[in-house]
């Protein structure tokens, strides 16, 4: 089943307490596409980049499935750099640097042959490209997913606003609920943006798991506990793409499977950390998916005799 | 089951983000036995107190079987007195008053009918005294677990070395493992720990839940995500009541039982921190821990489909 994906494809530097790389492919369109395409295919790229992209990197993501028409190349100009630093802890970083180059002037089209897929993934973007998207398709998808961050919080708070009453699933992290919601408690955070628009909210705490928010209800998704976590970059956006993923080859957007959606994207998340850039999410075989899914299932499987 | 239990009886006052106590009852031993007498019965408690402990409370805790005759009362001296302040993240908090008082001079007897006790809880408490308790054992528990902190890693570290190598179960938060291992990542500090003596660790983790490791088997337990978390204090010792309650109740301690007793701890936890002191843990009945663990169930049960 085809999914839409927007969001940036990137340069990143990146330095952890484990290691440094000064130029890594990386964005979350691109996160998301690997992570996605080991679950269904076609994915359908929205994005922009420079000159400097390597054909490799194109190349490798057409063998998964992922159709390019939607990325457009700007020949003049480079392609988006991001480069950040990791405390020790992992959980938090420092921007150390944010040339938008090509990102400056995105103007999304969504291509013709694009029109009917039924699963939008909104990657983390400015929100007002994000609303022009939506916009642009003609039907509208079955399940659309929204991840943002508290940089258009801060920068573009009534664009993200009205983006949030467009889509059905929001993805933030756990002090961006806080930010977004000012209550302090996630349970209330949750209560509160589940009145801004979307029916499901997912929490993501990083090392700590994930919670899922719809009506009264609410599932926990553990993080599998890591000997090390080498680089956290693209975490988030392997998450999603694990989660539409799973969404989109199973055809149903029941809050009983966007549960499995969870743990699926909180497996692929668990492999984008274990070397820098999306590495590990080209290496992986659907073998090595599933043998963690189970590792999962016994992570938090237990038996209680309630009489 | 008898459980023989050891640590503190107490008096705290406490300052959270949503309000203040001057004097309530506390004390590991205290929080330890209301919880496990839910659970099993009898409570066979070692602990001390001086002549201002309340009649009431010791008459609370006889109604539920839980066994005074370790309890030594030092007629001229007061109780152990601790007053704390909790950040509004809840998970940290500082030390303002330690009056030890009758804890200075405390030196544990095991009474006679304790003898043949087939669980041991040490609350936490100096270590010195923890190894005392184990000593004057005739026969050795079918299972010892061990609650301790920072405080005594920094003043009593080679006490608590030696109680370590006695022990089955050892109970410590995420910093705490991190500091008695020297290791960032958990599941190293794990590894390490369990080269130390016990063969289980309970590693706390507050609102982001607990995780078991076991050789090379680990289990994660979520805490249950609460609208408002009113008072932390006692949440460690209700956690081990319900851990070893439903151990001695199942006598069962297998790693596969000790799974579904860290939820039993989990969601006696859940009821500690919704009160200031042991009140919740005084009115809850059979049903509303049921209703709880059915919850917790929820909160993680999920399907998946491994073809």
């Amino acid at each position: 089943m085809a999914i839409i994906t927007l969001g940036t494809m990137a340069f990143d530097a990146i330095e952890t307490p484990f290691g440094k790389i000064d130029k890594i492919v990386g964005g979350s369109a691109t996160y998301v596409a690997y992570s996605a395409s080991h679950l269904t295919q076609p994915i359908q790229q929205i994005s922009i980049v420079g000159n400097d992209f390597p054909d490799e990197e194109m190349n490798e993501l057409k063998k998964r499935n992922v159709q390019l028409t939607g990325v457009e190349i700007v020949a003049d100009q480079k392609s988006f750099f991001w480069s950040g630093k990791y405390h020790l802890d992992m959980n938090s970083r420092d921007t150390l640097i944010t040339d938008l180059n090509v990102l400056a002037n995105f103007k999304p089209k969504v291509p013709e042959e694009y029109q009917g897929a039924e699963f939008l993934m909104l990657g983390n973007l400015m929100p007002g490209l994000q609303i022009s998207v939506i916009e642009q398709l003609r039907t509208r998808p079955k399940l659309v997913v929204l991840d943002t961050m508290n940089f258009w919080m801060e920068t573009a708070l009534d664009d993200l606003k009205k983006v949030l009453g467009m889509v059905d699933v929001l993805m933030i992290n756990d002090s961006e609920a806080r930010q977004l919601s000012g209550e302090f408690s996630l349970v209330k955070s949750a209560k509160r943006i589940l009145q801004m628009g979307p029916k499901f909210l997912v929490i993501k705490k990083g090392e700590h798991g994930a919670l899922l928010f719809h009506e009264d209800h609410v599932f926990f998704a553990p993080a599998l506990p890591l000997e090390d976590v080498f680089d956290p970059t693209g975490a988030g956006d392997s998450f999603a793409g694990g989660f539409i993923g799973h969404i989109a080859k199973t055809k149903d957007i029941s809050f009983e499977n966007m549960k499995t959606a969870i743990i699926v994207g909180s497996a692929l998340a668990s492999f984008c950390v274990e070397k820098f850039g999306p590495q590990r999410l080209k290496e992986i075989t659907k073998q090595d998916i599933d043998t963690r899914l189970s590792e999962f299932v016994q992570l938090v499987n237990f038996d209680i005799d309630l009489v």
